[in-house]
């Protein structure tokens, strides 16, 4: 039922726990430092994760597009970012006449070019639009697994208003969303809300900061109210900006999203401009609302890891119930786990079928390693009291279920 | 209601009737030749086309994936791949410490090196893996728009089996896959089952070839049985290979798909390997199915389209109803279009909203431009009938229809 297979050891060029619990699993592949495949089970969980912040950005009035990965370099050199020097992480390469195009690692230039054949008036603002979409950086070191990439998956939503005014109501919205997404992500209690230094156009930008022993950041955080400060401002900012409150804790963090200002940085170089209702040309005023999918996944894998592999939460596991059919010369066992199967299957839920001819402890180890939510094992023993054993995988309670309440239970479960 | 405006004029430079009716419509926007981001409009195109894609592949067991767009020297110089002089559409780049990657045209290599890890026995066997990703090909010309870019979406299959009689199994699953999915476009009529030239392990490829005015292609086409021959083996193949038929007839044509044995052309060098029944190691039989979405996308534009713009096919459109609401100082047309907008939007049908302060000749002819299948003309004239006047893009009819019955008219339209 599956394609990949599990490993017992890690990669020994791997030093990420994150990717090597992951290529153990068989979620991802490596095909060099910093670069990574996903594989059907590590798609799943990306995917999932992915459709939940498209739904959230959406709900906010977010229009989805799809930028291309080749740059024309002129929008580039007019905000001052074409360099090597400025923008460090470029990718670059060669059309076949010899002009030099680059990968791109972001998206404000193209975008802003975009958006000049369609902003005219301010009837067409405020707007908002996003991309879920792979990115190049070229970083000189990738040890983060799919932390920190080199190719890698980004939603990056950019905001279009008339004033700063407006841009903070559509602001406020997007916090909204972002805090909806951490919620659903299972990241609600761990995720701070995080001054950082800002740009030309705001004192402060704001990265949601999830909390990891070994995160790349060190935080600030006041518990009272989900906010901290990056240590980089700490010395600035020694106290809650929100409530004030002065004994604020330091903790180690991953920087899983940020959003910020963007003012007139980019609309003045690319002369995005709108008519006002008085008839004037004035500058758009833009903000940037980033967030990586694959970093999450990488930060929820070291978060809920333990001993025996991955944890997934329900709302992005890959699948929900894994069944375990265990070998055994009564052949109704086989025909029981089939059945159970194809009864979930048609009910919608994500089932994955374990009917290897192998023993029950590389199935339970495997099981374990792969971390989905419910693992239901089909076995002699359980046959013969009209059961199932049903192991939750988050706190590893088991639990007996009769056969016919075992969908009631699966689909009640979250 | 909608992010993008449409042009009068197609670009100066885009020699291509595909992308310029795409441009004009605002589905999609050049970049460069060959490079093409895809807008709100645009997108919800090539991701229903991929989803019936997708859709088809799973039906016949296939897994996906996503596979990296940077490449690893190392398994195409086994292959004899890596050399601009033998794949001559390499673009390539370097990481920071100078090592040379290439990006992805195809992922032959790759995938079989995973596949490496994941095949072990007969008992692996056989297995299929698609995945929908962005592919690049530094072509010297790019002057067909979406339907030859120098970056493209494209679906790739690969199937891995014991042997060729194994493989054939399959490979009759995969092409009643591309019936269907050629069938749900709406090309099912004009899409011909085409024999081509074929590599080392097969004396025949096949192509898809969708019948255009101004394709790339020649074939000749028995019309029987939806088979055709390429005009590069016509000398070779003089009748129908289905049916012996010997009138067949010279059209042109686009690729939109292939499908041929790869047997051991990469299994043998990469050493994909898996023990069999009686424990001998042999190579894996590959097989490889390609299809593109944007490619199809184009295809579908240039073949549908008419005089006014755009006409897409139900299955595909970007939406299902485009309500026009004209401009009157009576408040219940706004109030009815709005009202109509909301049951159908809360009854999942897919609706886009022309509520713009500009008169109704450039309202109809955005719309026509735009190509949904159905327009709904919102106004005081039918209003007093308690009418909506009903437009079908693809026949041109006008057709009344009461308040009341124009749920159960839109639901029932295919």
């Amino acid at each position: 039922m599956l394609l990949t297979k599990t490993r017992k050891e890690g990669l020994k060029d791997e030093v990420s726990k994150n990717a090597n619990l992951l290529i153990r699993a068989g979620f991802i592949n490596k095909e060099m430092a910093g670069v990574y495949s996903y594989l059907p089970l590590g798609l799943r969980v990306l995917n999932k994760i992915s459709n939940i912040v498209r739904e959230e950005m959406n709900k906010i009035g977010g229009q989805e597009v799809f930028l291309t990965v080749l740059q024309d370099k002129e929008p580039w050199v007019k905000t001052g970012r074409w360099s090597d020097e400025v923008l460090d992480v470029w990718f670059k390469t060669k059309l076949k006449n010899g002009t030099e195009v680059g990968l791109a690692g972001t998206h404000e230039e193209p975008l802003v070019t975009i958006m000049k054949n369609h902003i005219r008036s301010y009837k067409d603002l405020p707007v908002s639009i996003y991309q879920i979409q792979t990115k190049f950086r070229n970083e000189t070191r990738a040890k983060a697994g799919i932390m920190r990439g080199r190719e890698f998956l980004m939603k990056d939503m950019y905001s279009f208003s008339r004033d700063e005014k407006e841009h903070e109501v559509f602001y406020e919205k997007a916090k909204g969303a972002y805090n909806q997404i951490f919620k659903r992500l299972g990241l609600g209690v761990s995720t701070y809300f995080t001054y950082a230094t800002g740009g030309t156009f705001s004192k402060y930008s704001h990265e949601y900061q999830t909390l990891a022993s070994n995160g790349e950041d060190t935080i600030y955080c006041c518990d009272k109210c989900m906010v901290a400060v990056n240590k980089e401002l700490i010395s600035e900012l020694k106290e809650c900006p929100s409530c004030g409150n002065k004994k604020l804790v330091e903790r180690k963090a991953v920087e899983v999203g940020n959003i910020f200002k963007l003012g007139l940085k980019f609309s003045e170089p690319l002369n995005l401009t709108y008519i006002n209702e008085n008839g004037e040309k004035k500058f758009v005023y833009m903000g940037c609302y980033g967030f990586g999918p694959s970093r999450t996944m990488g930060t929820i894998t070291e978060i809920l890891a333990d001993e025996k592999g991955l944890v997934w939460p329900t709302n992005i596991a890959p699948f929900k119930v894994h069944i375990v059919e265990l070998i055994s010369e009564n052949k109704k066992v086989k025909e029981t786990a089939e059945k159970l199967y194809e009864t979930l299957a048609k009910n919608s839920v994500e089932v994955l079928y374990d009917d290897r001819d192998v023993r029950a402890g590389e199935k339970f180890n495997d099981s374990d390693l792969i971390g989905i939510p419910l693992r239901i094992v089909v076995s002699d023993k359980g046959l013969e009291k009209g059961e199932f054993e049903v192991k939750q995988r988050i706190d590893g309670k088991v639990l007996s279920i009769k056969e016919k309440e075992i969908f009631d239970f699966v689909n009640k479960y979250n």
